[in-house]
Formats: structure tokens, sequence, C-alpha cells
């Protein structure tokens, strides 16, 4: 089965448990809402790619495990687009959630996607439970204080940001969750995908940037200009776009070195590089250097 | 050592991790804010005196779970009082986290705290790992959807309510949870005490509800009326004063014959009276009969 496939699946079965008999309907809307139709689902992918890379022999844990980034990673979302934050009217081209919902749905499905993250997680490591530990310390470590994106959203709250730490919090740490666990869900040793995923993060940040300049909200699905507008730390504030654009490239090739060395590294490389294409496209290179 | 102790340091060494180098700072503070000084943590000490009743053998265990369902009950008292829901001002007569930190911080640190309890649940059972899966499970039914906590705020958002299943789902939850887990941390099964921790959450509740009408902000720490002010469900609205407090009192009783026979039994039951008495004190009783 694809690996769309696998993650579609596997997020649709960790949300049927909330639609069971007496649940509060609007919470449970609210909650689909958030999750489908989904984005790219890059982080979920990675999680698949790294597991097969490591010799995958449970495809249920690494199905629960990439189901548990994504639905943290949606639940990241709902809130980022709260008015006391972003006050972001559109997401993935639909309204969000707290627009769509309410405010008080809006902060409840959020809470409810990290409850449903952990619930999937503990209920797919049946056949090798000593792996759960260890992908619940990674998952944790992904969202959570002091390090996961939770912390990088705080760091907006602070009067002092290194822009590096910041986009490792709010971005890197769930990318190196997502490969990292990804290699633990195969009985694999987390740590040598740390890097990857933690660059990966970076360069998707720095492309986050690019886009929210370049791109108008419809290309978007959300608002652009957003970084600028709200007061954000961003490469494109900061470097310039061609210097993010520099930057950018840098990324994407110091990234496709870290790869380590499997049998799935070529295919890996070829993931990486299709992403980068799909986030910064070569027609927006070309627009940039005329105006530049 | 006291139940009480066990929990306070419980609780400490569960935050511990997130003043690691490289936290931000004020996201840090609002946690410890939410979480110490703390109320009458009433739902932790369910989780360890279950603990005791069925012959804990893993007290770093059942620490650990108590400090988890802790965690959870602060993060939804956070979030609970978010302008977009109760808006209060006060809460265990200080600030509530989002007056004193912004509402971006206590939306996060809710989130925290809710990440903070699945971290020390996992990190607490290396001793005994088969016990994982089913605290996750009981866990997770606490909180999450469809019928935990979450669900029970949401119900607030639905133009019909059913007042048993609100009061369920909005406390019972995470009392079943708190008697459950308490049993599965020491290798029991969770199953007879849920009807226990039910009935105490269902109990609490009816107390909080005439605590809500009786007592000034002063007494209660955190704005009194404020179920009548914003139109929510309540034993003392549907019920009046007298029969909510008679309510009150066959809760009590019910809840004193369910408890599972067990060595701990009468100590169970003592602690319920104690509880009972500090909820609704025999002068607020006598204060009724003479309005009456």
């Amino acid at each position: 089965m694809p690996h769309e496939d696998r993650i579609e699946r596997a997020l649709r079965a960790s949300l049927a448990p909330t639609l069971q008999a007496g649940h509060p309907p609007k919470l449970a809307a609210a909650m689909q809402h958030a999750v489908f139709p989904g984005g790219a689902r890059i982080r979920p992918k990675l999680t698949l790619a790294v597991a097969m890379a490591c010799g995958e022999d449970d495809p249920a844990l690494s199905d629960g495990v990439a189901a548990a980034i994504e639905l943290l990673h949606c639940a990241s979302l709902v809130h980022d687009d709260l008015p006391c934050f972003d006050a972001a009217e559109t997401r993935r081209g639909r309204p969000s959630v707290h627009r769509a919902f309410g405010e008080r749905l809006a902060v409840l499905a959020g809470d409810a996607l990290i409850v449903a993250a952990f619930e999937v997680l503990g209920g797919s490591a049946r056949r090798h439970l000593s792996r759960l530990p260890v992908l619940l310390r990674t998952v944790c470590h992904g969202v959570g204080m002091p390090m996961g994106i939770v912390a990088g959203q705080a760091w907006e709250s602070e009067p002092q940001i290194s822009l590096s730490d910041y986009q490792q919090a709010k971005t890197g740490a769930l990318f190196a969750a997502a490969t990292m666990a990804g290699a633990q869900a195969a009985g694999a040793d987390g740590a040598p995908w740390r890097a990857l995923g933690e660059q990966l993060g970076q360069t998707y940040q720095v492309a986050d940037d690019i886009r929210d300049v370049m791109l108008d909200a419809s290309a978007l699905g959300k608002p652009g200009g957003q970084d600028v507008a709200l007061g954000r730390p961003s490469t494109a504030r900061e470097l310039g776009l061609e210097g993010a654009l520099a930057e950018f490239h840098r990324l994407v090739q110091a990234t496709l070195l870290t790869v380590p060395v499997c049998p799935g590294a070529s295919q890996f490389r070829q993931l990486i590089r299709h992403e980068a294409n799909r986030l910064v496209p070569q027609q927006l290179m070309e627009r940039v250097a005329a105006i530049a």
C-alpha cells in the first residue's frame, strides 16, 4: 500500500474512537476538520520512509507512530491559528478551525488531538511493547517543553530570541521526532536520524518564510505576509529574499548529505529533492532572480 | 512518606525536565504557576489510595500515574479559565494563568502540561512495562474524546445537554481514571474501581455547584456565581439549593457503599467522609437549613 494511503487510513482509524456513541458532535467535527483533508503530510511520510529504510518489521506500529506525529502537527496548527496567536481565517484553503467552529471548540479540538495522538501511540505497540517508552519519549520531546514545538511557539513571547533556536524548536523538533520515531518503530536506534530530521525541519521553515513573503493567500491556503505583519522572526526578514533562497539551497544540499548510510538512502534523497521543489518551485526561484 | 509529600515530589520531578537549559522562561514559569501551589490534589490522592488498597508494589509507577493525572487536571483548569471559556481572573486565590502570563502562554502551558503528563507516565513504567498500555488507555479515556473531560467541556457548546452525561464527562471521567489507574499501577484490574471514581466525580461536581452558589470568591479562590452567570448546567440551578444538598448527601452515601472489598476499604471510606466535609462543611449545611 502506498505510504499516502497508509497514513490516511491510520489517521482515520485513530479518530474512529472519537466518533463512538455519546460523543459531543461539534467537537468531533472540529477534530475531523483539523485533520481531513490534510496538507502534504510530510512528517508522517518521513516516519514511514525512515521505518522502511531501517527494515520495518511492524507496519502497525509505524502507522500508529506516523498518525500520532501528524495528529500532533494538526493540533499545533489549530492552536497556532487561534485569535490570540495568528488569528488566521484560513488554513489549507478552508476556514481555520476557530473560524468554522468557534474559539472554544478550537482550543478543545487541539487538546483532544494531542490526547488522541498518545492514545494511538499506546495502542500501536502491542507486538513490540519494549519500543513504547522510547517512542513516547521521542514524541514528547518533539512537541513539549523544553525544546519541542510548544517551546518554539513560546519563544515568540520572549523579548530575546535566537532565530536558529526558535526555528529548531518550532519546526525542527517535530521533524526530528518524525525521523527518529520512524527508526525506533522499526526497532532501530533513533539517534543517527536526529540530524536529518532537524535539518529537514530547518529547510522547511526557511521555505515557509520564503513562501510567506512570495505567495499570496490563494497559493498558500492561508494568509500570506503573516511573519512581517506579526513581527515574527523570519529568515526572509533577516537575510532578505535572495539571502533566504541561498540559505534554502545550502540547507537542501546539507540535508542530502545527512542521510545515514542505509538501503533506502537513494529513495530518501529523492524524497528530499521532490519536497524541496514542491516547497520552493523553480519558477519561484526565477521570479526572485528577475526581481534582484 | 505521606501521600501529600509523594504527590508534590512527583509533580516537581515531572516538571524538572521543562526547566532544562534552553527552555523559554515564561512558559516554564506559567507551567509552574499552574501546578504549584496546588489545590486539594484529590485526584492523585485517590490514585495513591487505590494503589495502596490494591497492594502497591511499584511506588515509582503509582507516583508517576498520580502526577500525570494531576498535570492533566491542571492543564484543564488553565484552558477552562481562558477568556473564551470562563474568563476567570483568579484560581486558587491567585491570578489565573492567562491573567498572569497572557492568553498565548496559557494556551501553550495547557498544551505543554498535557504532553508532560504523558512523558511522566511513559517514564514511570520501567519496572512494569506491561502495565503501560492499559494505563495510557485509562488516562486517555479520562481526558480525551469521546467521554473524557475535553468532551465534557465540549458539551457546553451543544444546544442539548444531559446534565448527568455532561457531569460524568466533565468531572467523573478523570476521577474514574484516577481510581482505575491507581489499581492498574499496582497490577490489579481497574474495572472494579470505575464506579467508585465516577460516583466520587459526580459527588464532587454537585459539591462544586453548591459552593459556586453559596460561597464568595475569597472562600472559593476563584470567581463565584459562574454557573448562573455563564448559563452552565448546574445541579444547584436545576434542583435548587436544598435539592442539590440532598443530592450531595445521597451521593456521598452511595459512594461509601461503592468501595470495593479490599484491605484498605475502611481507610477509603474515611478519606471520602473527610473530603465530603471539606467540600460542603457542616456550617454550610446549617446555613441552607436556616434560609429554607
